[in-house]
């Protein structure tokens, strides 16, 4: 098994960049997964690793260890080079505090919404720029646990394998059928499928529960700033407003994609 | 109006004890609040502002200024003394970034389950240990969209007045009623009330959205780690569970708490 201890190694720095640049994710098309169930997750999500890169110290508390030991542990397939790394070198790679020794390098998925297969009745939910990797993570967390069939994000303007969208999406980004596209894009598409759009906005005059989400269905959520653009408002089937009835006139935008998404799912039975 | 440009100052030195220690705060029963908005939502929720700290250079842009400036932008009581502070003063004290050039010193109010006043057929909130300031402020914000009666919360870890809940609440912890107790306390209130308990846990049989909350109905929520206390879990009318179908089993706490109370609300027709 190859062993790293320089920082300064290829494999380390390449690793360094994908960390830090969406530019290099993208130009490479790999990004780093961190974390034992985070791997898992991203390997039951059909993500394909090309190395797991290994501090048996804090992964094994031994530095002496074979394949068949990180086996045990995480499902890997073949094709997955398996790397030891001293503890230098991991603690400098190590994006999260409490980490458990395993990084792994994964190839991105294509995104495109070409690439979406749908069921019957789909439940999309759609999300116009999320502001901040933070929000992206929770978006995906909650159309995990929503079941949706797909979330797109339009004119994204975090990458998808942000290290913070990892991390806050709790591995959800690989759980659930990310698509980016445009605003216009995603319109045409929701269109040629007769998928109804239902846009949350402020201005709505229609209250959200009183909409029937049991046929295809598509919810779109804007920022928490700006809330949708007035192209994706025009193109729903109908706006929707989830009444808020206190001082603040806003919710964080993952709590609002919940109470959506969770009133189709109850009216789908569940 | 009093100028103060040293850092030194003991009202410069309480603020920042205030700010970062919560025994500072509880021993004086005062706390900080930061922003223009804040301040308002503080004024309007009834809390008392003994001092108002105004940079001038940020918040009008100007060095001199008067009273009367202020109080067309804050709409202060004559017993808040406005005092003037330098630059240099501010930015020590300044928790945000990009803030308004305002802090004012507040007196904390009676949290006590005594001085709880409900209507009939209250809906309240009940959150278990909150673990972590944004989390509280958090629920609290997406209690005052749901238009709660109250927020109680049991065995606190956080205090309500630490600046990160005040950020994260975007203010709603000055709009919400709240009040903190043991979960003991808590639960004997609810019998003296008639207020029916539910606890929201992953090993309930019931749907939550089977539960009739048209009459008085407390909803309680854990932490994402270890959920509600046995106790808590005992004492409910009913346990339920929100269906989760994804891979990952679990939902940030301020999600979960929106779906359960705009399930409440949406019955009770807003």
């Amino acid at each position: 098994m190859k062993f790293i201890s320089s920082p300064h190694n290829a494999t380390i720095r390449l690793a360094e960049q994908l960390q830090r640049k969406s530019k290099a994710r993208k130009k490479e098309g790999l990004f780093l997964v961190e974390g034992k169930r985070e791997i898992q997750l991203a390997l039951d999500g059909g993500f394909e690793l090309t190395q797991l890169l290994i501090c048996g110290e804090v992964f094994l508390e031994s530095s002496e260890f074979t394949r068949d030991q990180i086996e045990k542990h995480i499902n890997i397939k073949e094709s997955t080079e398996v790397i030891a790394v001293s503890s230098e070198v991991y603690e400098k790679l190590a994006y999260r505090s409490g980490t458990e020794g395993c990084i792994a390098f994964a190839k991105a998925k294509s995104q495109q919404l070409s690439s979406l297969q749908l069921d019957t009745n789909p439940l999309i939910l759609i999300a116009e720029s999320p502001e901040k990797p933070g929000n992206l993570g929770a978006l995906l967390r909650t159309a995990d646990a929503a079941k949706v069939d797909a979330v797109i994000i339009t004119n994204s303007i975090t990458d998808l394998y942000n290290p913070n969208v990892i991390r806050s999406s709790v591995g959800c980004v690989f759980t659930v059928p990310v698509i980016t596209s445009s605003t216009t894009e995603t319109i045409l598409f929701l269109k040629e499928q007769n998928i109804n759009l239902y846009a949350a906005t402020l201005q709505a005059s229609e209250r959200y529960d009183l909409i029937n989400y049991t046929s295809s269905t598509a919810i779109a959520v804007g920022t928490e700033a700006t809330g949708l653009s007035q192209e994706m408002r025009d193109a729903a089937v109908q706006n929707v407003i989830i009444p808020m009835r206190g001082a603040i006139d806003s919710m964080n935008v993952s709590v609002s994609a919940a109470i959506l998404l969770f009133e189709a799912a109850r009216q789908r039975g569940f």
